[in-house]
Parts: C-alpha cells; structure tokens; sequence
C-alpha cells in the first residue's frame, strides 16, 4: 500500500506518499481500507519531531480514518468485511490501509458520508472524554471553549449545547466567531482585542467559567484559573502556548478548583474503547439527529497531505481539514 | 459566654479569653454548650491576620467542636436539647457556647469520648471531601499523604487503610514515621532525609502515587506531580510551603493527571452538610468499630488555647491539640 512518511523533521515538505508494506490485523483487529483520513494539530508536532508515535503504534501519522473493513483479524465479532466505519487510531491514518483494534471502531453514522465521517473520531472522543467524562460538564453550567472554530472547538460547541450548557468561545477573527456562532456559541471573545477573563466574567455576572477547554497551556494557565468559576474544572489537551506556567495554587485553591491535563493518544486501548463506546451511546445519536454537524474546513488528496498541514499551521480553518485517498 | 479573642494579629499571646455577647441559634441551627474544640493550622493563620472568617462566620476561632445542644433555634428537627453531638463549624468553637446549621451536626459517635468527639468533625470532614468525594480513592489504589503525623494525616492513613489503600507517608523524624505505621501507613518517607518521589516511585515498582493528599503547596508542587502515576490525582488542601509555582502541564498531560486545590471552611453550607452526611454514613461507623481510632496528642484548657497554637507551630505533635472548656 501507500502511506504517508516522514523522510526527516521538518516542515510540510517532508511528507512524501510511498510504498510501504500493507498492513496486518492482529488479534481483536480489522483491516480498514481507508476513503478518508483527517489533519490533527499532533499530526504537525509528529512531522516536526516533537511527538513520537506511542509504544506499538504505527510511524504514519493519521489519529483517525474512515472506509470499509476488508478483513476481520483473528477473533473478531460484531463487524463484517464491507461495514462502512470510521476509528480513533493511535497513528496510520494517512494511509491506504490500517489495522484497527475493534474497541476504536465506529459505525458511520446515518446521515454523514463515508469522507465526512472521518471528521469525527478525534474530536468526538477528545470533546467527550474531557468534557463529560472529566469535567463532568452539567447542564445550566458554562464552559469556556478556547480555539472555538477549530476541529475540537466546533465540535464542542454543539455537544455542549446539546447538553443544555452556555458557551463561550475564543477565537482570532470576528469571522471565526460568526461561524462559532451559527453553531450555537453563546459569548463570543476575540483574543486579539478582547480580555477573555474580563468577557467571561461580564457574561455570567462575576461568576466565571465551570469549565474550560484549553489547547494553549502555558501562556493562558493564569488567566484561565482567574476565569474559573467557584469549583471551576479547567482541562488542558493541548500546549500550543508552552508547558510550564506558574499556578496560583492560593486562587486555585479559594475556588476550590481543578486544573487536569490529558491527552487521548497515549491512553491504554481499554481506556480508549471506553471512550469509544460513550462516544457511540452518546454523540452517534446526535449526529444522526442532525443536532450536531460536521465542519469541514476542506478535503485534500491524501498524497498532498502537507498542503493540509499548511492550512492548519496558518490558522485560518473552520473545522477540520480532510485528507482523502 | 467566654471566647477565645484575637487582640490583634500576632503570637500566640495575643489570644484572650474574654466575655463576649452569647450566640443566638438562628433558624435551622442548635445552640450547642462546647465541651471541647480543637486547634487547625488555620486558627493559626487567623491569628496572624493572614485568613479573615468567611462572611457571616463567628469572629473567634475554632472550626469544630463538641459539646450538647443547649437550645433549638427556629425550624430545627431530629435533634433535641441535652443531644451529645460534634460539629464541623465556620468559626466560634474557641467559646462556651456557638451557634451550629443543622448540617454540620454529628451525633458524638459510639465509643468515643465526648471530649474525644471534638478532634473529629474538621479531620473527617477533610479528608473524606478531598481523598474519596474529590480524588476519588479506590481500593488497590496507592495514596501519598503528606504530614502522616498531622491530625489530618492520622485520619487520613486509617480511612485510606479502611478502603484498602495502600498508604505512604511522609513525616519529620523517625518517631512520628513510627506513629503512622502502628496506624497502617505502609511507605515511610523521612523527608528531612529522603527524596519522597524516590522512595514512592521505588515503593509501587516505579509506577508512583495515585492520589496525593498535600499540605504544603507550592514547595512541593513540581514534586508531587512527579510522584504521580497515570491518571494521578493531586489534592492541595495547605499552603505551608507557598502559594505559586511553576506547573509542568506537559508532564501532567503525559499523566493525564490532575491537580485541585480546596478547603472546606469556604464551601457554602449545602456542601458541607453533604460532606458531613457523608461522613457520618461512611465514617462514623468505621469508628463505632474501633477501625478508625482518633488520635490526640493532647488537651489543654481553652483559657490556655496559645499553648495548643505552640504546639502545632513547633510542629513535633502527633494527631490533634484539643482545646477544654
């Protein structure tokens, strides 16, 4: 088959599309023939050498797929060779073919198409599990969603409105927020010229945020814990502005708050296929009902995956950004 | 009634035992005659202008006591005069007499002494939120608990023990690390004279703590979230080490760990009466059956209560200083 490779660290061009052994489906495994993969910002840090594949991953990027299973490893039950799927991978996405543990699988949902659906693994686990499963995110509470018009951000806009929440979101242009907006986002702040503390604040009457949603780390640490409400619970999955900030353990500690940090990819495969499984009892439903959309930046031919590296690396995208095959 | 003033921020000298106007139990509270009060590290703070009351709280200190109840205020049902009880207050235990919500009154538990009863609401309290409602401590699960020797840590160790935890302690002398083993404590850490991210490490087969139970805050911060193990939760419940230091999220996102910070004397009075109900289904009878022992280093009159702040500013106590009307 063919697979995206890195020849060494660097930038975009480094992606070349080669011939590489296929793929085999070990036990508990199928093998998916792949339509469609997607563009996830650890896909730029694995080419620029800052984020090696997990123990027994595959050295392709590529967190997520969509396609057809064309075989079933030994002691598998419950899918069938020609089931349209889409599935969380720990790597080899950006591929022709990738062997799949059946705990990652999902079914396409109804109403989306096989290229569409691989839109939705990674971020309707990363939202999922870190919304719901870890910050226990109820109903009536507002979460603070930073990067709103990202892949994740779009995402989480709608299922945390579909759960009943207020949202406020962060985003670069007044354009990014518009479509944050037409997603259901309540309080909308534009980083560039806007406090989000002080807008958070404004918009629920002194009391903060009970969630936050965060892909920068470092550089929002502070803010993000003065934007927290009374037992707030801040979730970091991403580091885009650094890994180490001083906490202000004191102002953490008078609201009684969280601070957590996780990521989905270096989670054990029963972690993960718990959190494939909610993301099937909770969110599929939500999709088939039209309630929560796909966004689709754009699609790209897979062999020309380092021009949807670039469109990230730019920052300009709604939603995610499609390789297809 | 007589209470315990402050003259001023300062020593313990500055604390008089003076004639004060008597509490008036408002609806839904009991008037209760104290027996005896205990000394927290935050009286000490209180003393020293560094922790004012929350708003509405008594102004003299004292955050527990026990006693019996003297008077029904308005409303009040299921208590009666003449009750032997303990309470987990907002302020005011340092006194004759304090006024006390209905939800943060504790039957005086079978088996212990009434004057024993009044080491137990503010330690229960404590480490049942943060150990099990906040951390969540499961069986089989390892606990780091800093300070084994405190009044927090002796009950800490048992009811972790209780669970079927494994504890490890950290304490300052040889003698206080004995204390905590004839309590359960399994991991011993001197930390005068051993790295305890070493010693925990070294102790799960490099796998490190679970669950954190931390007094010291910043000092230590960088530390615990060494120590941690995937999916590890640190608590911040003191800040004797400081209040701000560096985070590494990297580090804690590689864990998917988490850090929270809290105290229970700010919560409003629904979350501590859930935390009292909690503790009296689920450590009151560990105590009835002699499981879980409560551990006083000494009693001194309350006229005398600077002599019981000494103690815990020397620091060389094991489990409570408690405070005799």
């Amino acid at each position: 088959m063919r697979a995206i490779t890195i020849a060494e660290a660097g930038g975009p061009e480094v992606l070349n599309w080669d011939e590489v052994p296929d793929p085999v489906p070990g036990e508990g495994e199928v093998l998916v023939e792949v339509v469609a993969s997607a563009v996830n910002r650890a896909d730029l840090l694995q080419r620029q050498g800052r984020y090696d594949p997990p123990p027994g991953a595959s050295p392709y990027p590529g967190l997520e797929c969509s396609g057809r299973i064309a075989a079933l490893g030994p002691g598998v039950v419950g899918w069938s060779v020609g089931d349209e799927v889409c599935a969380l991978l720990s790597g080899g996405g950006y591929a022709e073919q990738v062997a799949v543990p059946v705990g990652q699988l999902l079914p396409r949902p109804e109403g989306v198409s096989l290229v569409e659906a691989a839109a939705l693994p990674e971020v309707a686990c990363t939202v999922w599990s870190n919304l719901f499963m870890c910050a226990g995110l109820r109903p009536a509470e507002t979460v603070l969603i930073h990067g709103g018009a990202s892949g994740i951000g779009t995402m989480a806009i709608q299922l945390a409105k579909a759960v009943g929440a207020t949202v406020a979101v962060t985003a670069g242009s007044r354009e990014r927020l518009e479509r944050c907006a037409e997603l259901g986002a309540d309080i909308l702040v534009d980083h560039r010229e806007q406090d989000f503390v002080e807008e958070v604040r404004r918009a629920t009457g002194g009391a903060g945020a009970d969630v936050i949603l965060d892909i920068i780390g470092a550089s929002y640490l502070d803010r993000n814990v003065r934007a927290l409400a009374m037992n707030g619970r801040l979730v970091v999955i991403g580091l885009q502005g650094g890994a180490k900030a001083e906490l202000n353990i004191g102002a953490l500690l008078v609201k009684r708050g969280t601070v957590s940090a996780t990521s989905l990819r270096g989670r054990p495969a029963d972690e993960k296929a718990a959190i494939v499984a909610a993301v099937r009892e909770h969110v599929w439903p939500l999709v088939a009902a039209g309630r929560v959309r796909v966004v689709v930046d754009r699609a790209v031919p897979m062999w020309d995956a380092g021009v949807g590296h670039s469109v990230l690396e730019e920052g300009g995208h709604v939603g995610k950004v499609l390789l297809t095959v």
